[in-house]
């Protein structure tokens, strides 16, 4: 029925459906998505979710819907609406821009959806390549900790960040994770726990303000987590608290990694000063929200600070796993990222 | 009718009552506690806590209730129960260690109801003292970040960390706080905001994630938390994440502060090694847990890592604010806290 099946996205010619991440873990329910302004919603809701799944996610709903839509100036607006549902990833910026050149051109439906397979294909096929690249450098590690989700629920393949991990403990016994929660949105704790589970890989759960503690113990002997976007001297913007980590483990002298494909990276932008850092609602950082729960602890009139996202300067971070290569500073200076 | 009112505990020579904080900040509920067990449990659950106050707290409750026990193996069951219901908090051990010896001695409930008193008083006189000076010592920053709840919630007086920041805001309109949220159980989020609305303090409530990003912007002038026990070379145990932040003040070059009182200081122990750190209910991590909601959002079969203290070496610590003097590294070096 479906012509491709991921943890999280599945199509046919006639149909996108997603799983609602935001309903995880106690709820698996898919959700036919009947309009590229239903999957915008979907994109802001964080009911998709995952810089590379959110490019995936969104392309194939365009080429579904301009499979029967061939006014431009629809196909145009679809296409804008997703392009702008979040700001920071640049994988959808990329795809999005691919297609309204596709639609500028008057391009059929037939190829628009076709153009949105290869996207889905080239980052099942990417997350093979990271997570094998990621193996070999990081296989003499046991106690990875890692930050938001970056699987099979954030791609549409095995992962970038937690597809390394996957074959890391596929490979290994002793291979065990620490799960930052990641507030406000809970991923880790909601999601990279589900997978996990899943996948059979052992782990424990953490507040992410545990991380150091844990470092200071000697419990932590890398950390790996993904990347919305990647500047040109590989600066490298990922959830907010990524920063964080990144200075503990510069600290406690712990490697970084950054595991992300090489559409994460925006060479137009030269370091990340100038990634724009999306504000979210103030009431997620009040309490935790969801469509099954709503709890505000804060008092209601407190002001609140909920940037998304942070970024790593280049400096703080070992190594880039990508679908090319594993990436040193050394390379980044030599203009891999250019 | 009560001998003495502070924010959160009152007393008369019948009654103890104490402010439920796991309730606060929604509903503001006194709660008379009528048995010294029922205080060992408001302890365990965290309806009174903060280090000084549940030292202040237990030793009011045990000396009411001896004004009308003489009986010396029920006095000693009591006092034991309240010393061990919260293993890392020292003041309460000093506390109850003292009121243990007059137990010993068979004096007087009300020789030990007025001892208990003066415990109450000597709190409230040293958290002026340590806001007096650490106003003089941070009078010169208008962005501070703090962590946990150190403030008339954790105290019988103004607070430790918190009493500063209320003395620097009184006297300096340009002050701005950084509440951490604390997590898990959200102290900073629930508790600090509270006290800074009604103190009427400007200020933003943050994840902990998000304090090093906000120092990489230049944000944070300073960080002050409390603490639960000081070795004799100054590492000083807190709430779980304050070593996360001494790390990230240390890579900023942003000053660092313990404040507290020195009833916190164990000389008995050389270094934070040797400080035992309480492991709590995985709960906790899993969701938000509270008397008015209860909500697990990880998986119910994940593994969790709870400490619920750190502990922050000395060379990360610009300065100890105590109520006796502002002590500096050489100070420590020097036998300050022997």
């Amino acid at each position: 029925m479906f012509i491709r099946e991921s943890l999280a996205l599945r199509f046919s010619e006639t149909k996108v459906e997603i799983l609602d991440q935001t309903l995880l873990p106690h709820q698996e329910r898919w959700v036919d998505v009947t309009d590229p302004l239903e999957m915008e919603k979907a994109i802001i809701s964080l009911k998709v979710r995952g810089a590379p799944l959110i490019g995936v996610a969104a392309s194939l709903c365009l080429g579904v819907f301009c499979l029967s839509e061939q006014n431009k100036e629809q196909r145009n607006l679809w296409a804008n609406a997703l392009l702008s549902s979040r700001p920071t990833a640049v994988n959808l910026i990329h795809h999005m821009n691919e297609l309204i050149q596709m639609i500028q051109k008057n391009e059929s439906g037939t190829a628009i959806f076709n153009q949105a397979i290869r996207f889905f294909d080239f980052d099942q096929k990417n997350c093979d390549l990271i997570s094998d690249f990621g193996f070999e450098e990081m296989k003499a590690f046991s106690n990875i900790l890692t930050h938001c989700n970056t699987g099979g629920l954030a791609t549409a393949g095995v992962g970038t960040a937690l597809g390394v991990i996957k074959k890391l403990a596929q490979n290994n016994k002793e291979t065990f994770v620490y799960v930052d929660e990641t507030r406000p949105l809970l991923q880790g704790g909601r999601l990279t726990t589900w997978e996990l589970i899943q996948a059979k890989v052992k782990f424990k759960l953490i507040c992410d303000n545990m991380a150091g503690f844990l470092m200071k113990q000697g419990k932590v002997d890398a950390v790996v987590v993904g990347a919305d976007r990647i500047t040109s001297n590989g600066d490298s913007a990922n959830k907010i608290g990524s920063y964080s980590l990144a200075v503990l483990c510069h600290f406690h002298k712990i490697p970084f990694y950054i595991a992300a494909p090489m559409t994460t990276v925006d060479s137009s932008l030269i370091s990340g000063e100038e990634i724009p850092i999306e504000q979210r609602n103030p009431k997620e950082v009040m309490g935790f929200v969801s469509p099954l729960n709503e709890v505000i602890w804060a008092p209601l009139t407190a002001q609140v600070y909920n940037p998304a996202f942070d970024w790593v300067p280049s400096h703080l971070i070992t190594a880039w796993i990508t679908d090319r290569a594993v990436y040193k500073l050394k390379d980044v200076e030599l203009g891999c990222f250019k």
